[in-house]
Formats: structure tokens, C-alpha cells, sequence
């Protein structure tokens, strides 16, 4: 097949590049590289050294014989030289990552809740509009989360992407009627996400676009098995306050003996997938293409789930830290449940790592070994989501008052 | 009240703006005249003799004494002028009718889609976000339509926004919830207006912003009490395949003795208001306002439903044209059923008038006043939802095939 991969310079992206580069497929990779600028504007860097985009292409080809092409563009700006890319490559599937994807990025200020809906949501529809005006008959594969379900729950497993539901006709009989899940997105970011899904169900009812869109959990993991290859070839690990995970800020907490925060309770229960999961759900769900005219194929791309305060302990077990409770500068659920049905990927042979087995290579092999690049200063989360509770931002464990970094 | 009109300067904004002012209210138009620029890419122009938005001010001062205060601003460009703007003047409320609004003039070619999209998502994130960081504890009142429920009825009424399910909890027992109506919009345009909703249940959420969503039927009538004050106060009338709704271009026909052009079968049921009426609902929707922390309030802002095939054949009766059956050109089931509720507004004293009554007096006071100025080679429709439905675009009555007016 040939693949284009929309951001994939991105910390799933590129693994996911070398993951179908390996299989033998034609991968072009499409990234306006956004989101090095934004380390700039954060002065913040991966844990991970990396190398330009040009160079771990280059690279690769050096490694495994594989061509890689790289293409400069802003799928949210250069519209019409993503259509006239389009005409000149017709892939038969677009992976779509190319999204500003930190929720408390997209909370630090107006400009940052601007700048993500309008990059977001203008890039996924302009990948739609392309496809639709070109006639393009690909499948699109687009990466979203978990989060479009909200975290306020019914006390109802998360079914993947739709809903059925019952409702009174006039006659006054129950009729069934399956709905997309109703959305409560609880930041910026996670809402542009929620449009993306209206989009995507007006395409494919208009225009018969075939599209899955991946639900997914918080990725866990730094290696692939391809990422392993070459010390260049490694990929992004992003520790910071906006982008980093809250698994990544407790491993270079533990690395590095600061407590680990736990924002509130630590009651909030989440969703995660380690990388190599991820990589091999995005080949499955690109060998499940739906059929023209049906309607968009959910999944959820997640593998197990975890409050909080258990992913600190069990980190802490791993390393000897300690655990700080500080105030939670999001609005959200203190404690929440979260039971996630992913039926279709285990389905479809996924053998899932979980976080027991995985977790000690990361604190041994990824924190330990590049502690000596971790800017402590850069760890804490200091984006609040309203202006009340910017006034209580993270302290750091010494008691000094941090400022913000925006 | 101090109020900002965004958009003011169209089709219902400026009949609100006169209402409004009328009232007593201070009023402020914000528009980027947008839709002018839109008359003259489209070779088109209201039937009705319209000023400048800059005159008109001028002339309702001098009918009525009261200043009317314009500013050239564009909602989803200029984020930083609107943001002073607010900061200077504080409005107590915003009515926002600042979008793009036309479905087929958002169909035309995938240029008009992301117009569309672009403009009118950015225009209300920019307004959200803009209240949220100014801290401006405004009421906003938004113009949706009723086209975010969807065409493809399932047998029951549409309800005020929101819809009661029930759904099985873990422990298999039935349990209800509250959720947005599921949305199922049939354009590009009415696609926006579902994005809307779920950026204003996030502000309304995340920000306590206080928000009332208007889901609008197809707006009738040209005349209001203050545009009859004085021949230059006149509001638009568009009667072209884009922004003529299907009743004015229904008027416009009969009064160039053309056949009432139908799409398909003429079964599909639509909703409507009179421009009298929805000023008046406007005016009670602002008194109505949510609570700080409530979720968004939602009105039906109709008050009948009609088949288009009887509409035309009420318009028939009342002129003596004839009825002409087209290809449809839209991609919509052919017939629905449509009941909805609109009881809040009725208790709050809308009293609504009918086509019944009403229409007459377009016939005579508009369509046949002003039928020297018809251009007949605008009224067909011809945007197209899909390439293959464009294939069979509307034909003139004579049988000449018409071309595409892009
Ligand atoms: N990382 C996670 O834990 C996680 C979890 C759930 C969902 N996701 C989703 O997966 C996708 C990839 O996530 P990631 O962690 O790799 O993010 P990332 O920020 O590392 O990668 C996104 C890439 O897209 C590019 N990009 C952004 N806007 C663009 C535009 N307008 N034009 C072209 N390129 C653009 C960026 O430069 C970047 O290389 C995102 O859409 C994200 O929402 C990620
Ligand atoms: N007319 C109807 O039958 C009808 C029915 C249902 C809902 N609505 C809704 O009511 C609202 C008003 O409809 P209308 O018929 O008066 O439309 P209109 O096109 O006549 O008026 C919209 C006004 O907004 C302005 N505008 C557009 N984008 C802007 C931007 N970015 N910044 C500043 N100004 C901008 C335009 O210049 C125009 O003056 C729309 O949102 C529409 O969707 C209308």
C-alpha cells in the first residue's frame, strides 16, 4: 500500500512510519513540524535526543534499505497543495496524527485554545474536503482519544464510539436507535476531538468516505521494536508539564528523587496503551478498512486502565519515591470509574503489554538512562484550566511557588 | 441593556438590531460584511433596495433618535480587536448571527466548504474564548438551526435541544440520562452549527459562561414594525439558488410567471418562523437568560412545519403559478415527518403569526413590488451535495440546461 502519514513526526507518527516502512509498505510522511516550534515556544526538549525528520529518514534508508519521503506542509493551512499532493500520490490511506494534542497546552492561554481549534479542526476538514473533491477513494485512519467520552460516568462500560439507546415515538413505543456516544470533552484540546467525530460521520454519510477513527488511551513507551534499531532512530519522549503523560512525569520524577505528583486525589482513572500496541492496532485497523457508505469504524484503542494514584504507587514500588497529593489545577471528576470495551482489537489478535511488564524497562532503559537531560524546572503541570484555580498552580516539592512557563 | 448584535448587519441581525434598539436597549452591530462581499462573488443582490450598513444607522437615527453604533470587525480573524472590543464596551449580552449561512452556497465547491467551516467555527471559539479570558459575564445568544436534529425522522418529536435515554448501568439496571440531541446535519453548513453545540456545552461547562442556542426554522417575511418605518430601513430579501430559501424563491417564481421549481418529490417537511416572530423570540430569550454553572439553554425557534410540495401549492393558489417537479440536488431522504416542540416559547408568550395569514402580503408588498428587479437567471438552484448529483442540476422551465453560477 501506499501510506501517508499525517504527522508523523510526532511521537506516535513515527514509530508508526517505520512500523509500516517494515511491513514493506510506500510510507510518505506529511508534518508541518509544529510541534518542534513549540518545544522552541516552551523551551522544553524530548528527554530523547532527536534528530530532524530529514536525518531519521535518512537513517533508515541507511538501516533497513527503506525510502522514506518526507513532505513540508500545514494540512491546516496549504490546503491546496495538500489536494494537489493528493492528485499526484493518490495513497490508498492517510494515518491522520497531524493534530496539536496536549490538553493542558491547549488551556495555558486564549491564544493556545485558539491555536488549537483552529489548527485542528481546519486540518482534519481539510483532509476530508480534499478527499472528497478529488475523489480519492482511501481509507483514513484518524488518531483520536478516549477523552471524547468524558470521565463523568453512568456506571456503564464505554462501548467503542456508539451507543444504543432507546427513546419514545409518538405513538408512544420504545424504538432502539444507535447514536455516537454522547461527547463531554473536559478540555480544549479533547473537544476538537469531538468535532472531529461530527466531521467524520458527515463525510462519510455524504460523500461515502471510508473512515476509522481510533479512540485512543494515553501511550505508554519509548521503543518500538523498529525505534531499537539505531540509536537515531529513537523516538520522542516528551516530560514536560504540557505534553508530557503523567506516566512520563512520574518516571523522571522517580528518576531524578522528586516525590511524584498526584494532581487532587489521584482518583482519576485513565485509559493506556503501550507504543507497540499502538503501532500494531493502527496495522490492524488498516487492514479493516470499511466499505464505502458504511458508517465511520470506531475503535477503542486502549488496553487496560489505572487510577492515578495506583500508576504512582506502582512506580514508586519500582524506584523507592515518594508520593506528593498537591491541588489539581484541571476541572474535573476527583474519582472517577472507567470500564472500556475494546472487544474489536483483541479480536483481531492483539496481544496486549501491559504496564506490569513493560514499566521497568522504561524507569531502567529511558529514565535512568537519560536523567543527566531531564530541566527539572520543566516537570511540573502549571497550565490551569480556569482562571480560580491558576491561583492554587503546583507548588514544587521544596515548597517554592512555581511560575508559569507560557 | 448594552447588547452587541454580531453580525448585524444581515438578513435577521439588523431587524433585531431595530427591534432591539427600539426597546431601548444600547446596541452595537459587529459584521465584516461579509455577505456583501458574498453578493458580489455570486453576481447577485438582494430584491429588495438595500444601504449601506453605515447609512442605515444613519437614517433609523433620524427616524427615531436612537444611535446605533457599527463596527467593522471579523469575528474569526481579528481575535485580538474583538477582545479589546469587549473589554471596552461590556456588553450585557451578545446575539450571535455572525456565519456563514447558506447550505448550498456551502456545497458549491470544496473552497466554499472550508470557507464555510473555517469562518464559522473560528467565529464562535473566538467569541467563547474571547468571554472566557475577558471574565465578561455577558449572556450569549446563539442562532442555530433546526437542521443540527437531522432530516431522517425516527417517529418522534424533536425535543427543546436535549434528549431523556435510558441506558443499562453495569449492574444491568436501566438508568436515565440527558444528552444532546443526536445530531445529524445534512450540510456543511449545518455541520458548524452541530460544532457549535459542543463548544458551547464546553464553555458553559468548563467557563460558567452563560448561553441560550436558538435552533432556528427557515426564516419567512421581510418586514418587521421597524423596517416599515422608512423605505431605506428595508431589510434583505435574497431570492437566489443559494441564499433564497425556499419560500422566497417560491414568491419570486410566481411573480415572474415562472413554474415553482420542487426538488424531487417535494415531501420533504421543514420548519419555519416569521422574521416578526423571531426578533420577538429573541427578545424573550434574553430575558430568559441561564444561571452561571447552568447548561446551555435551548429553544426551538419555529412555530409550523409544511411540506415544500404544499408550500408551493399554497403559493400556487394564491397566484395562480404552476408546479414544476426537479432532479433533487441534494443528497436528503425524500420524504420526513417533522413534529417538534417549541412549548418554551409559547409560554413565554410567543403568539405566532401563520403563513396562512402572512404570505399574501409578501406576494403583493414584496415580490410583486420589487419584480423589476428579478434577475431570473439567479433563482435556480444548482450548488450540488455530491459530483454525481451534479450531474443533474436544475434545468430552466424551458428546458435550457442551466450552468453552474461559481
Ligand atoms: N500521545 C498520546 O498519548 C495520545 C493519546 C491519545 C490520542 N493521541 C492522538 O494521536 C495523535 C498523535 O499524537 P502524538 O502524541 O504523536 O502527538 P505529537 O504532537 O507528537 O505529533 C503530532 C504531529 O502532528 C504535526 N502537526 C500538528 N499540526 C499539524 C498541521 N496543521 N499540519 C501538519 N502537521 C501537523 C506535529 O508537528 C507533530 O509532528 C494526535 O492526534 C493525538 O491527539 C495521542
Ligand atoms: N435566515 C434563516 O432562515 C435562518 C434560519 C435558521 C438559522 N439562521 C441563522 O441565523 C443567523 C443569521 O442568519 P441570516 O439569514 O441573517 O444570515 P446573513 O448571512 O444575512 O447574516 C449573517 C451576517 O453575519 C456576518 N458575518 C459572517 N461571518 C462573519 C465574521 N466572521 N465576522 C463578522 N461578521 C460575520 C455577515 O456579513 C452577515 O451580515 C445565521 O447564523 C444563520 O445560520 C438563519
Amino acid at each position: 500500500m501506499r501510506i501517508a502519514v499525517l504527522g508523523g513526526d510526532g511521537f506516535v507518527g513515527w514509530p508508526t512510519v517505520l512500523h509500516l516502512s517494515d511491513l514493506g509498505h510506500e510510507v510518505h510522511i506529511i508534518d508541518n513540524l509544529s510541534r518542534r516550534w513549540i518545544d522552541t515556544e516552551l523551551g522544553v526538549q524530548s528527554l530523547t535526543p532527536m534528530d530532524s525528520i530529514q536525518e531519521r529518514c535518512r537513517i533508515w534508508k541507511d538501516v533497513t534499505g527503506r525510502a522514506l519521503q518526507f513532505h513540508l506542509l500545514d494540512l491546516a493551512k496549504d490546503y491546496e497543495r495538500f489536494k494537489a499532493w493528493l492528485l499526484e500520490y493518490r495513497p490508498d490511506a492517510l494515518i491522520h496524527f497531524a493534530e496539536q494534542r496536549a490538553a493542558p497546552y491547549s488551556m495555558k492561554t486564549d491564544r493556545h485554545k485558539t491555536y488549537t481549534v483552529n489548527n485542528n479542526v481546519s486540518a482534519t476538514h481539510n483532509v476530508l474536503a480534499a478527499m472528497a473533491e478529488t475523489g480519492i477513494d482511501a481509507h483514513l485512519v484518524h488518531l483520536g482519544t478516549m477523552g471524547v467520552y468524558g470521565y463523568s460516568s453512568v456506571g456503564a462500560a464505554i462501548p467503542e464510539g456508539y451507543l444504543d439507546v432507546e427513546i419514545e415515538n409518538l405513538e408512544g413505543e420504545k424504538k432502539g436507535l444507535e447514536i455516537l456516544y454522547p461527547t463531554r470533552p473536559g478540555s480544549v484540546y479533547h473537544m476538537t476531538k469531538s468535532l472531529d467525530q461530527i466531521l467524520f460521520q458527515f463525510y462519510a454519510q455524504n460523500d461515502n468516505l471510508r473512515i476509522t477513527d481510533l479512540h485512543q488511551g494515553i501511550v505508554w513507551g519509548t521503543h518500538t521494536e523498529q525505534t531499537r534499531r539505531h540509536e537515531q532512530l529513537i523516538n520522542r519522549f516528551d516530560y514536560d508539564g504540557d505534553y508530557g503523560t503523567v506516566l512520563n512525569r512520574f518516571l523522571i520524577q522517580a528518576a531524578i528523587d522528586y516525590p511524584l505528583t498526584v494532581h487532587g486525589t489521584g482518583g482519576q482513572t485513565r485509559a493506556f496503551i503501550h507504543l507497540q500496541d499502538c503501532v500494531r492496532c493502527i496495522e490492524l485497523a488498516l487492514n479493516d478498512a470499511p466499505k464505502a457508505g458504511e458508517r465511520v469504524k470506531i475503535f477503542n484503542q486502549m488496553t487496560e486502565t489505572h487510577r492515578v494514584r495506583d500508576l504512582a504507587e506502582m512506580i514508586a514500588g519500582l524506584t523507592g519515591a515518594k508520593v506528593a497529593y498537591l491541588p489539581n489545577p484541571r476541572k474535573e471528576a476527583a474519582e472517577n470509574d472507567l470500564i472500556v470495551k475494546n472487544d474489536q482489537f483483541l479480536s483481531l489478535g492483539l496481544n496486549p503489554i501491559t504496564l506490569a511488564e513493560g514499566l521497568m524497562s522504561e524507569v531502567v532503559d529511558v529514565a535512568k538512562k537519560y536523567a543527566h537531560r531531564i530541566d527539572r524546572k520543566r516537570v511540573p503541570a502549571v497550565s490551569a484550566w480556569t482562571k480560580e484555580l491558576g491561583e492554587r498552580v503546583e507548588r514544587d516539592p521544596e515548597g517554592k511557588r512555581l511560575k508559569a512557563v507560557s
